[in-house]
């Protein structure tokens, strides 16, 4: 029986077997995040991860203009009131704690087992450079906005842009540039710093394109494709020593599936293998 | 003496001095990997690592087809047979020890101290990936077909491919798709994401291209090829601290060699430096 | 009252509020670098730490030819004579030191909170490239001649480009490339592989694109911007979890700025914001 | 308002002012901990951090016999039916999942900020490991009963003893003995080895002995305490640099508390210093 | 088919079932390690490794005067000839490799998947400490006399013992006194200091109490105790929270053992587990 | 020539041959540090570092009271006055700078490459804990009164205690308890917990000790005794694989000394080796 998804300011989708379509629905708001969104995020994608329904996830925003304008200022208490409590048990008490729960929310979309691909259009501010830098694939629009912002309203990003761009992204020139200015950039920049990996026209396009890529990566093996992801988010953090010896625990219970005969028969016969959800 | 080179489905020739070209030669299969070709490239960059007659190695297929097609899925027991065994017992005893042993012999390209250009042409599959993602430079011709494409036979790569792609080239959008979709592409999108460094027409000219840059490299000081190579791998897998003083611990016993001397003498001479074999 | 800075070799300026210019002063030698000149380029940036006048830093070389051609190879002793002394000595309380030294100098452009633009034009060999990728965005003039030139000297560079180099751009085909062959190449190589963030016809069209992408970063909360590059740097050279956990210590004490209500309401109100030194 | 706990199998009492007492409490079971027990535990400890009337923790298990003997085996599918489904997906989509919720519940006993003394008596077996090596002080009765158990029913400890044993004490060939023995040992034996820091008579004397610890702790400024307890954490599982780094960002926003005044204020009167709740 | 053993100076035999005995056999030398002896010893562990009738190893000293007195000086080229060669090539060309073979074959102990017991008597200087400190569990005779020697003969300990003592004992102080005095020290220090956990009074009562624990983990399920060094031995050198991930990566597949029934149906019915091979 | 130490509140004395003697000396202050003590410290140590008379250090304080009280609250400001200032100006330009400027000072006696022997007596409070975990060796009187005092006004230690002792001693659960209650500690628990390595029945005795072990180390190859503590140190932070590929950079240059054959002429003449300055 198909799980029922139901949070306010999202909207969950399965257009495809196999596919589910995650929509930030706040459109009248250009899709700015409130505290509650963002941990509201953290349990779409906790969800999604134990729906064997699902196999691959796309992200996206509700309306033309903005896949997301970023943290909406005015329903998120960003900094206390100076000089009202001890410094340090509000630091401590207050900040901390909502700031790890928003980190933790963010980092929900990295645990995923399942491929996420995000697809900006639009103001894609802040909250969006933190959000898909979590996620794994990343396409666009050619008239997206992008822009680490969070210099712009007086603090460093916290909830993940700074700690995942150098490790998406090559070039530390081009990070320290957009992080520190918070200049705003566009979809050929984004595409040739790598930050994405495809452009599009347009917003339909766009999801015509993520939808394409995530029906090829539905049709393959579920174990390998889980397998996959979770060895490549290892890998990033890790010496490449370390990765192969996760790499070494995790596949000799992963290999003893029977994805690996029916993808070798199907090859071999030239028939389209048929994988059971995991 | 020159030492002797005997591996099956192995070349092994040194065209020029200083410079030995390791030619994987199973054509007839399109250079598919035996499970034994896997551990016999191991002992191939192992014995050139202490040949001091070799400067730099340039590694390539046999044949106009292919570099090489990956696995030879027929020779290769990928899996077990499911039901028949105890699953932990195949997971420890079985797949594991061969797993670690097929990675073991992958990584010794990059432990061999001496720099090694891949040239990869035609189909370069699987195998291709794994092996080149862990020798130093890699260049391509126009026509090359590449892919990681481990889950289209229903499994994670495994003996390097995803541990070492990560920390080979920048945006993980990308290196994401790829390994998800298992889909095929060519030189240009190889070129442009960093993976290759130099693009060539044909297999003549990659080849031709290869050899003069390992002449380039094998006219340099051994002594400071070789540090190069090793800090630069150290590098990738540490801190920047624990990288400089990786390289402070190094330094100081390479900083005595009589090549520096030579090497200053003859730029302020305007003549050619001669270094001694290492 | 404003600080002085005096250093042989360096002239430091402010041409405008908060923004430092430190120029590399030796033009008659091509700003070839002596041991001297590297302890000191440390006190310059230390110095300047601590400035509460200076929010960002440009980093340029004086004269035409050169941002700097390199280590002074007649001013530097870098190898001890072969054979004068025991080899372990020699290695232990002569090279390293020095060569910590000289580390530690390089580093504290990494370590000074705020962000260092660096500006090459013509020769810009071995000191410059250790030296810049310790800044933090680097930009060049389109007839600039890049190279990692140690290994022609017969030496691993080892005050810090081989450390940085694999952090600050992606391909690491490139990266060993330009490091065994010691090749020289130029701004539009450097900008295509994530080096630069951006070339400019001549040096004073680069300065200017430096002084303009200043003022913009100068503009912003000084708390916002140091912030942003310590924790950059710090994800460099660790895990995401890791990032996320220092940022969760750093930026509750930084998020009682008074600096966030300034920029909310300048946001707001479409007024310029103004933040104190800090 | 003080916050009412409600859990199943836990009793959640403040004997005294900042001191609350955590009683596993299904004695009638030896205090063996189901599936459900094991995320609830989790759920009391990320209850009591964010509680301010919480300074201290003590643990302990209710009745004569037992701090826990352990996983409840009758209540907990360790294994799935060998055959009936295929082993990879077992593997990432039933036993993965729930040994991450199961570690996820036990990690957040470190990740709580307040210290949790533990206090084991009689059989403190198994969960009794994997549970207080992830609290901060352990303490015990002469009379107490310790195993590593796991191997004895055929699979290694997984929800945390032997990732943390080998950081809790010193000597890893004592470790490996009772890892991989499973044997039983005593309180003289675990106070030598540095497993526990104190060893009572009886369960009376223990408790009141944890008591009189936590009222000395309660009694200091609970910034510091937090501050200390989170810094030794992250000291454990990094470099001393990188501590030393992450204590450099943390404590320049807890030094500003009002506590250190008031704490310098009481030592020079030799008043009793009075620290506001945190 | 029983494997069969023949390395000179290594008596391999099978006292009991599951339980292999290691002797070092050059009594003559008071089994001090030539260069091909310490290459060999990695051979034998590496057999061991996939000898499925091997489940616990024992390794002992023939003879009743020594364990080790370590490296035979006469028999192997600690330090090459000063002035002979260049320096920097003696390094990487020469002393390096030698080194990197030396520490490879002691760290196959550490990578041997199933528990060695190191059983010391007499002198066990230099490379016993290298070699007993890469196995698990460590005994000794009451009269046993260990030195970390290697200062003794002008150099630092370099095929382990630095880099195991600081993670197999607790007090550092006490590291640093042996390692940099080269002091004798006895059965008891050593057991006080963790670097043993267990003292007998002679040779043969050692190797009674190395049988008896021998075959009390030999009569466990092997996929546990396996499990268990390997994620131990993980665990030491990682972070808590990279530990947990590791080990739920690998036990999901361990877990499908059928050991786990076999263990807990014998649990229940008092009767002795049968454990097949592994 | 030898060199001369002048510091305030440091003597620097040479009893004899390559042994310094460094005595805190505020002795009508408990030898309490101030802020400029605590820079000064990390000069003495660096100065040592490269004197070549000195072979080995001992650290003491003047008087009959006192290794040192900790901290003097009264001249160094330890907060500043809450509400004065922006607290994110306060943490980012007053305080870290400040708490890094002594981390640094007290991390030289790490970095100086020269054993260091601590011999606490009498009062030895907060600094005492910080500075002598960053030396080598700690022996102390049997009337020692130890503590990590800083809970107790108000702060988590923050110049080195908390990131150290975690990795000089065993037990966390004892390093828990003495950190978060502060309570004193004396000399017979400090040695069974291994904070120190042994004990003397006073001050005068303590010395004496401390002069013997320093007589012994002196005794040895420079060579080999300042690489044995540099490779430890680089051991307790990084990973046994990470640890020994430090030593096979380090030691082929070290190996080289002339002082391996005096070693073991001496030890085959039974006469006194005679190793050069270092």
């Amino acid at each position: 029986m198909p799980q029922t998804y139901a949070y306010e300011h999202y909207n969950v989708t399965f257009p495809q077997d196999g596919i589910a379509v995650v929509e930030i629905n706040r459109a009248e708001a250009l899709n700015a995040f409130t505290g509650d969104m963002i941990i509201n995020i953290g349990k779409v994608f906790n969800q999604l991860a134990t729906d064997s329904d699902c196999r691959v996830i796309i992200l996206t925003g509700a309306g033309d203009k903005a896949f997301t304008a970023g943290l909406d200022i005015k329903q998120t208490s960003l900094s206390g009131s100076p000089g009202q409590k001890d410094p340090a048990r509000k630091m401590i008490a207050d900040m901390r704690p909502m700031l790890m729960a928003f980190q933790n929310a963010v980092t929900q979309a990295e645990k995923c087992i399942k491929p996420i691909i995000s697809v900006m259009h639009g103001y894609s501010f802040g909250m969006a450079i933190d959000l898909t830098t979590a996620t794994d694939i990343r396409i666009c629009t050619s008239d997206v906005k992008l822009s680490v912002k969070e210099v712009d309203i007086g603090l460093a990003a916290d909830v993940g842009s700074l700690s995942r761009l150098v490790k998406v992204v090559g070039s530390m020139s081009w990070v320290k540039d957009i992080c520190c200015s918070a200049r705003i950039f566009g979809a050929e920049e984004a595409l040739r710093q790598g930050l994405v990996s495809a452009v599009y026209k347009d917003k339909k396009e766009a999801m015509a394109g993520a939808m394409k890529l995530a029906e090829l990566i539905a049709s393959k093996s579920p174990v390998a494709v889980q397998s996959t992801k979770e060895i490549l988010n290892f890998s990033v953090d890790h010496s490449v020593e370390d990765s192969l010896r996760y790499t070494a625990a995790w596949n000799p219970g992963a290999l003893q599936t029977a994805d690996i005969p029916e993808a070798i028969k199907a090859s071999l016969t030239k028939t389209k293998p048929r994988f059971a959800k995991l």
